[in-house]
C-alpha cells in the first residue's frame, strides 16, 4: 500500500492510445525536444513493457497502440494503480495536463481517495487577474489561503525555485507594492519578480502554519524553465532556520541531483521531509542508487514517497515499482549488514509507504 | 591497526548507560531535534547491535541499558577500541563533550597513545577573553601557535567553514584592527567576523608551516551552524594555490557530500589530504559507496582515516568497521578488476590505516 | 568498434619506454606534483598491467621498461588501438604533448582515420601574435573559422571553462575593443580577459552553426588551471537557451563531477551531447559508476565516447575498456531489469560507440 504525497492528474479516455503523450509525460523536456530522443530513454521502453504485458501483446509500438485503442481504459487504469499498490493520492492542482480527468473523475475511476495540494504561485496569479489593486490582490490571496484546510487542501506547494530560485528572503511590503505597480504597467500575468514571489511566500507561511498545513517546495531538476543552480535546497537555509524552528513543516520535492544535500537538511532540522520523485520514474536505471544516496543521512521518518506523475498510468506504476524495489533492497541490507532488527525494518517500510505522509499531512 | 587523525573525547563513566547520549552523538542535529527521529536512523540501530552483542543481551533498548549500567565501563571501552583496531588517536581539543574524560584519563583507560590538534578559532577566542587590545590579542595567539609543536600538538584545525565559509582570502591588518574594535564594542566573544577569521587563518599558516604542522579544515557537512554551500572545499582554491606550493600540507575533513571534489583537489595539488569521517559512521548505509567515490581520483597516499567520533565508544567502533569494510572491498576490486598487484594493494591498506597519518603529522 | 570524439596526439617512438610520461599522462596534476603520489593511483597500476600482458613480462616497473625499450613501438601502438577497437579519432589540435607524432604520422602508424577539432582560444591566441590591431585580429579569427569545414575540421572546442568560466555572456564589441587595447599594452599573449573570451565565443558560434559544426566545451575537472566551481555545465544555461534553440549542437566534455547535471541538460535541451571522458580512464575504480550516473537522465542518443587521452597508447586502451565494460553492464541491466528489448539495447550499444559521433559531426 502506497500513499503518493505529490502527483498530478491523469489523462482521460480520449488520449488512451497516444504513445507520444506517453513519451512526453516521461520527461521534463519541452515540446520542442525531439520525440526521437525520448525513444532512446530506458524509462520509455520499460513503460512500453508494462503496457505490453498488461495488454498481452508484444513490446512493439504498433501492437501496443492497437491494443490500447480497444482496451476498457478505466478498467486498465484501475488495474495498474491497483497493482502498483496506490491507496491515497495528493494531487497538486497547480498543473493539470490538457485533457485530464477532474479530481472527482479520477477518484471515481481509480477508486482511490484523492486530497488536494494548493500551489501558491498559481493562486496568486489567478487572484491577479481579478484584483483591483495591490491590497485587493493580497486580500484575495490571503483569504483563499486561510480557507485552505476548510476547502479540502491538505498542504501547499511553492514553485519559487522555477521563478526566482530557492535563495528566498523576506521582502518589505513597500518593495512588493512598488513591484506590483511595475507588473501592472507591463500587463504581466506571470509572476516572475523576485520581490513579489518572496513577499508572497513569506506572507503564506504563517497562514499555513496556523492551519498546520505543510509546504512542499519544488527543488532539484524539472523542466528547463528552472535554473538548476537555483534549485539547490541548501539555498532554503535561512527560511528553514526561521520557520522550522517555530514548528513549520516542509517537504523538499524531487531533490535530484541534490538529494544528498536534502537528506542532510532532513537530518539536522526538525520538520524537513523529502522525496526523490520525478527521478523515480524518469531516471529509471538509477532509481535504486538515487534512493539509497538520499537515505544516507535521512531518517526513515522523513522520507516520503511521491511519483510526481501525470497523464499516463504507466508513469505512476513505474514510480511505485522503482520505489518499492529500491526500498526493499535498502531495508534488506539494513538487516543483513547493519544488524537492524527485522521488526524495525518492517516499521520503516510502513512509514515510508504511508505513515510519514499520514503524519505530515494529518490525514488518515 | 588504525590511526585516527581526527576525533574528540569520550564520555566518562557517569554517562555509561545513557542511550540518549548515544543517539545524540550519532548525529549532527542540535538538541532541539526530536530524539524520535534519531531512533529512525540506521546507525543508531547498528550501534545498539554493537552493544548488545558485546554485552550478550538482546537488541532491545531496555535490555541494553540495564546491561550497560552494570558493566565495567573502562574495560568495556577498552575492549571496543581494541576490537576496532585503534592504535593512535589525534584528538581535536577544540570540542569536548560535557562529562568527557581528560586526554590523560582517556589515554589511560584505553591504553592508546593520544596526540592533540589545536583549533585556531578556539585559541583566538580564549586569547580574546584576556587580551588588553588588538596587539595583545594577536601576540597571545601567535605565541601559543609558535609553541604548538613544543606543547605537544601535532597539527592544527580551522573551523572557518562554520563561521565565514571556505572562500578564504588574505585580509589587511588595518581591516582586522577595525573589526576588532567593533567586536569589542559589541562585547562579542564568538568570532564570526569574516575579516578577523580570515586574518587569523592567514596569520597562522606560516607559523604552522615553520613547525611543519599540517592544518585540518572542517569541510562538508556538520551541525546546522554551517552553511553547507560555504563548505565546499573547492572554495579553498586560492589558499591552496598560495600555500601548498610552498610546502604547506592540509587535510580536508569530512568532505561529504563534496568528497569527489575533495578527491579532485588531492589529485592535482601536492600536500592535500582528505578523509570521509563523520559520514563514516553517520551515513552508515552509504559508507562504502562514499568511500569508493572519494577514491575515484584520490591517490591512496592521500586518503586518511578519521572517525570524528566523540562521547560513545560505539561511534568509534562503527567508523572503524565501515572504513575497514569499504577499504577491503575497494582493494579487493583493484586486484580482481584492475590488475593491481596484491603486494601493492597490501601497501595501500597499510598506508590508509596508518602510514599516511604517520607521514603527514610526523609521528611514530 | 569505437569512435573517439575527443582525444589528443600520441608520443612518438623516442619516449617509448618512459614510464614517467605514462604516469604523467594518467593525471591532470602539473609537473610539480610528486611522481610518488601518481604511483599510488589505481590507473597507473592497471596501465602497467596492460603493458606487462602485451609484452609478456611481469608487472614490475623495471621489467616493463626493459621490454618497452626493445619493442617495435609502431606495431605495439597499432596492436593496442586495434585491440581496444578504435576505428576513428577526433583529435583536438589545441593541445599536443611534446614529442608527439603529427596527425599524419599518427594516422599512418595506427591505421585509423583521424579528423581534427579546432580549438577557439588557441586559434585566437595564434592570430594575436600576427594581428596589427583589433580589426585585423578579429578578421583573421573569423576567416580561419569560416574555412574550418573546408580545412578538414569536423568541430570546434572551447576551453573558456579554464579561463573565465562557463557562465558565458554576450559582450559588446566596444568592451572587447577596449580590453584588446589593455591586453596589447601589457604585451599579454595568453587570453584571460572574460570580455575578450566571451566576445570570441559568441562571435564563433554563428560561424560554426553556418557550417553545421558542433562545439565542444571543456566542463568539469581538468588540470588545476581550472576553477572547478566555474566548470559546472549548468552555468552554460543562457548560452544553451539562445543557440541550441536555433539548431546549434554542443558536446559537454568530461563533465565529472557534474555528469548528472550534464545528463539533465541533455535530457531537456535539443542538441546537447555529453561524455565522461577523462574520468574514463583517470577515475579507473569508479568508471562504471560514473558512466551509470551520467546515464540516469541522458538519452542513449546523446552519450558520446571520448578518451581525452594523449601521449601513451595504454591510456586510450583503458578508456575504451572502461567504457565498454560500463556500457555492457548498463545495457545488460536495461534488458534484465527494465524489460528493454535486446534489439533496442543492441542499437544503443552501436549508437554510443559510433552512431552518435557520426551523426553529430556529420562524418562517415
Amino acid at each position: 500500500m502506497l500513499w503518493d504525497h505529490h502527483c498530478h492528474a491523469l489523462l482521460a479516455e480520449t488520449a488512451k492510445s497516444d504513445l507520444d503523450r506517453l513519451a512526453r509525460c516521461l520527461t521534463e523536456a519541452p515540446s520542442t525536444y525531439p520525440l526521437e530522443d525520448l525513444h532512446h530513454g530506458v524509462v520509455f521502453h520499460q513503460a512500453l513493457a508494462v503496457m505490453a504485458s498488461r495488454l498481452d501483446v508484444s513490446c512493439e509500438t504498433a501492437a501496443v497502440e492497437r491494443a490500447l485503442a480497444s482496451v476498457d481504459y478505466a478498467d486498465y487504469c484501475q488495474r495498474i494503480f491497483n497493482e502498483a499498490g496506490y491507496a491515497r493520492l495528493l494531487v497538486d492542482t497547480g498543473y493539470t495536463p490538457m485533457g485530464a480527468w477532474s479530481i472527482d473523475g479520477m477518484e471515481k475511476v481509480l477508486g482511490i481517495p484523492i486530497r488536494k495540494i494548493l500551489r501558491l504561485e498559481t493562486l496568486a496569479e489567478k487572484a491577479l487577474t481579478v484584483a483591483r489593486d495591490f491590497d485587493d490582490w493580497i486580500d484575495r490571496y490571503q483569504r483563499t489561503l486561510k480557507e485552505a484546510r476548510h476547502d479540502g487542501y491538505v498542504g501547499a506547494k511553492s514553485i519559487i525555485a522555477y521563478r526566482s530560485g530557492l535563495h528566498v528572503v523576506p521582502v518589505e511590503e513597500t518593495r512588493a507594492r512598488a513591484q506590483f505597480v511595475v507588473m501592472r504597467q507591463r500587463e504581466a500575468t506571470r509572476l516572475v519578480d523576485p520581490d513579489l514571489l518572496n513577499y508572497l511566500l513569506y506572507l503564506a507561511t504563517p497562514i499555513l502554519m496556523g492551519q498546520n498545513l505543510p509546504l512542499q517546495f519544488h527543488t532539484g531538476f524539472g523542466d528547463p524553465d528552472t535554473d538548476l543552480l537555483q534549485g539547490n535546497p541548501l539555498l532554503l537555509r535561512s527560511y528553514i532556520e526561521e520557520f522550522v524552528s517555530q514548528g513549520h513543516r516542509i517537504a523538499l520535492l524531487h531533490t535530484y541531483p541534490y538529494h544528498r544535500e536534502a537528506g542532510y537538511l532532513a537530518s539536522v532540522y526538525p520538520g524537513v521531509y523529502l522525496d526523490v520523485s520525478l527521478a523515480l520514474p524518469l531516471a529509471a536505471s538509477g532509481s535504486s542508487r538515487i534512493l539509497h544516496e538520499a537515505l544516507e543521512l535521512t531518517p526513515l521518518s522523513r522520507l516520503l514517497f511521491a511519483s510526481d506523475s501525470h497523464s499516463r498510468p504507466e508513469s505512476y506504476f513505474l514510480a511505485a515499482k522503482f520505489f518499492r524495489e529500491g526500498m526493499n533492497a535498502f531495508l534488506d541490507r539494513t538487516v543483513t549488514r547493519h544488524q537492524v532488527l527485522a521488526s524495525v525494518a518492517e516499521n520503516w517500510a510502513h512509514a515510508v509507504a504511508k505513515g510519514n505522509v499520514e503524519r505530515l499531512y494529518g490525514i488518515e
